[in-house]
């Protein structure tokens, strides 16, 4: 194999955190820059993968078993990565991916009790062949982001169940970056879009992806 | 977890070891004896696993990575597990499996070379929750079953190149054999149907799945 050229970077943070946002700041940037790069999304980015993301959005499969969903994040990512990935950093480009391995720690693993060893063992191949050099971890709790867009009916019941789920899932995040402190740059997400998108560059930076 | 009542077999071998034949012969002799059963195949068996299987199987999909497939297999195979397998076993019944995880890791583990280890770690569910009783190995070479069905060209690279596969498939199966040695039946497939079929429900009777 040869030594990869390209830089790996990847995107995790709740609903609500403001990362599709700073995604679309990021990609203007870069192209500013006339920086090559591949942008893509999980799950999805190829043909194969598209398909199996399908399967898992398809609303008619209610009776999906949770290990299914997570062997069919961990095939689509499998896919991404052969196909896509790892080519595009053999090329030297950046990589930006919205969403990776650590959505399915975040959500799998920590929010749907698989545990972190299952999908640690059904993501071996970007475990072992393809981890990020740097993830963003777009940092703000499920709470303060439900308050930041104007709150929703509390007396809801699937609303209430939904915010103990999404707050799981940022007890998994914070778990993760205690896991992998160099990997994972946590950015206050609370700030406005464009003091966030002035750390995002900072780190960028920092870590030797641009500049 | 309440003790499961019914008896899970699975049936492998390689193509052409007459095991759709004996699968036949079993279905209709379970039905006669009045016995309750689920007849199930892999991949497959449930609306999201036929659905995965359409994936699997989808000839556009030539650059499906091999890790992709036994991801795919593996999601397939743990729907089929939670929605049907272990329901029916809970049943009390006797549920028949037209493949299992025997073929991932003949196929996948050993003709593929994704190695043992890979298909047992993305195996984990069927591998510590839903194991066979009883798995019957239809035990033929790839060679004597070619020259059985009357040969093919043996100057054409493809069907060489498949030989050679399937040749290795079969070396999967043996090593199977040595290493489950309690739980796999090897079921001499080189007699008659009916002579195998009597083998069969002999291995039945002596494992107390019928009779």
């Amino acid at each position: 194999m040869g030594i990869e050229k390209g830089k790996f970077v990847t995107l995790e943070g709740c609903e609500g955190s403001g990362k599709s946002t700073q995604i679309e700041k990021l990609k203007k940037y870069l192209s500013d820059c006339g920086k090559e790069f591949l942008f893509t999304r999980e799950p999805g980015g190829t043909r194969i993968s598209e398909d199996i993301r399908r399967i898992i959005l398809n609303v008619d499969y209610e009776n999906m078993t949770d290990e299914t969903e997570a062997l069919l994040y961990a095939a689509a990512r499998a896919q991404l990565i052969g196909e896509k990935i790892l080519p595009a950093l053999d090329r030297g480009e950046i990589v930006l991916c919205d969403r990776y391995i650590d959505s399915s720690f975040a959500y799998q693993a920590y929010a749907r009790s698989l545990g972190y060893d299952f999908v640690r063992q059904i993501n071996e191949v970007a475990f072992t062949r393809c981890m990020p050099d740097l993830t963003l971890f777009f940092d703000i709790s499920p709470d303060e982001a439900f308050q930041r867009k104007g709150g929703a009916d509390a007396d809801d019941r699937l609303e209430q169940s939904g915010t103990e789920f999404h707050r799981r899932v940022y007890e998994g995040y914070l778990m993760l970056c205690r896991k992998f402190p160099e990997r994972i740059v946590r950015i206050d997400a609370r700030k406005t879009p464009d003091e966030v998108f002035a750390l995002v560059k900072d780190v960028l930076t920092e870590r030797k992806i641009i500049g």
